[in-house]
């Protein structure tokens, strides 16, 4: 009798790498989390074998391991699962396959999804969360950097090399700040946790007024987004100034995918979401100001739904996509077969 | 027996309304425009009317007209050909159905295609042109206004409501100037016909020196995007300050499509793209500098291949993609019988 098969989810953040069991009804069955603060590829490899050993003792009895996918950032080859372009803090698994990583770790081979950790969120989102029966989607993760994907006529957008859906790099400031990618003033450079953290951090060293500057004097690098956010809620000028400018930023470059993409629906997932009203309320009063002459109506901005455990359900959900097209690769000739005998009979 | 079939392409652009009878090959049989420069609805009508009449005699006895195809700005309805928005000098065709006000010229019924103009512009240089055999393309008519489209696997993206593709309305500048959809800092409102004259009278105004300055002093409105460019080839400071400001948004705007939609190609049509190496040539330069680092190659930009017909070819383009997806529809059933008549002889 074949027992109820589980999925792992693997998410490797810049924080923590995570990794989850997850069955077919998206319920997290047990979860583990390692330090992403690793220098180089052996001590990478040591601890995600470790993480997925920890793991796999959590495999009950009755459950067996029919996949697993992972989600990471950068640009991933789908179809043979390498890492091709990650520039930053994992630069070491440039090349890489991801689904040798995973093997190498199991001591055994199981069907491996493996894609950009934006475009896994999507797809969770669609499988178990806001996206849920909409065909036309774009999803924005507002972290350390900024990561996007969309869904066009229900198909995730991936364009001719992987690249497509890097909507932290969008262009909102054609003469602004340097991104690290290379262009200039993008999406990322002005709207994310290190750019508004940039951002305060400048300011205080020019001698603005803020009561962050005390606070953080002795220390300005331990300074958050969160500060930031906390500080212009209580009304703090300087930080009410540069969240102020960061939000108009972030409504300006989706009022440009509203126009390029015309989405059912906007989701905002990542850290910088979990501010909740301070983010929407503005946000969603700049963009309506933005959009709704040529768009016509105001398309909905979401919160993510799987919240905290987004990036393992995300890996999970395009696990059993994987595991579904094969089935139905399965399926298929044994269909043929059976419409043969069928006419066999009938004859 | 059958005659030669013909289709009508129709762009109604906002200079001139332009019609051309085209054969399958892409061949332009004939050719009859007229102004758009009419004041309402009926006079309209009176003047489009003319120009069918007069295209129709045009249709040789071999041939008959099988179907016709048209562009408009603004948001059209696809399924049902209704013009749903369009600002501007043509706001007094929102609501109307192009197939209707195609058969009610004509005096009978064809098959209509109707679109967008950089939608069908893009149709017909994927029949014909620049983006023949290419699934992932971005198309960018740079005229008074900035129109856009592109495929994603080798479609059409459409979004949920037809509005999808105004790359015009990609946010370069998120303080920017206002723009006429009601967003600041569109590509439109900086790199444009409109906005290169705009700005070149402005810095007239503010007392800037050019020899632009004495040339238009009489009669500043005459001023074209051609002469700024033009001004701006033979050395002039305040042109060039204007055409370099203006194309580094194009490429800013151009580097966060090819983030958001990784291309193959970009194509560029309209007016101010026969400008030619002026702006190919410090365009690329920027754009490349944009992209490379993430992108990681040069994706090529083109101009469009099919030049001043480019508005009726797309049309007609667009009208024989309707007529081969008509003709897949007929043949569906007629092939299935063939499969069932050819069982029967089997047995």
């Amino acid at each position: 009798m074949s027992r109820e098969p589980w999925v792992e989810g693997i998410d490797i953040g810049g924080t923590t790498i995570k990794a989850a069991l997850v069955d077919y009804g998206g319920e997290v069955r047990a979860l583990e989390s390692t330090s992403s603060n690793v220098e180089n590829l052996p001590s990478f490899k040591r601890s995600f074998g470790g993480l997925l050993a920890k793991l796999g003792k959590k495999v009950l009895p009755g459950a067996r391991l029919a996949a697993a996918g992972i989600g990471c950032k950068g640009v991933v080859d789908t179809g043979t699962s390498r890492i091709r372009i990650l520039p930053g803090q994992f630069a070491f698994l440039e090349g890489l396959r991801l689904d040798r990583l995973i093997s190498d770790a199991l001591g055994f081979s199981l069907p491996v999804s493996a894609d950009n950790d934006a475009k896994t969120a999507l797809v969770g989102e669609q499988r178990w969360g806001a996206a849920r029966g909409k065909q036309h989607v774009v999803l924005l993760t507002l972290g350390s950097g900024v990561g996007g994907a969309f869904l066009s006529a229900g198909a995730m957008v991936r364009g001719c090399s992987e690249i497509a859906g890097h909507l932290g790099h969008v262009t909102v400031d054609f003469q602004g700040p340097l991104c690290s990618c290379g262009n200039r003033g993008c999406l990322e450079a002005v709207f994310s946790a290190r750019a508004i953290e940039g951002d305060a951090v400048a300011s205080i060293r020019r001698g603005c007024e803020s009561p962050l500057r005390a606070k953080f004097a002795a220390n300005p690098e331990s300074l958050t987004c969160l500060d930031v956010f906390t500080a212009a809620a209580s009304g703090d000028p300087m930080a009410r100034g540069i969240v102020e400018r960061a939000v108009a930023a972030l409504a300006a470059a989706m009022a440009g995918m509203a126009h390029a993409l015309d989405p059912e629906l906007f989701i905002l997932g990542g850290q910088i979401a979990e501010a909740g009203p301070t983010l929407f309320g503005p946000l969603r009063k700049d963009f309506y100001g933005r959009t709704l002459r040529l768009v016509g109506r105001r398309i909905p901005i979401r919160k993510a739904a799987l919240g905290e455990s987004a990036g393992v359900l995300g890996a999970a959900a395009s696990a059993w996509k994987v595991l579904e097209s094969d089935s139905l690769r399965f399926l298929a000739p044994s269909r043929l077969r059976g419409e043969r005998s069928a006419r066999r009979i009938h004859r």
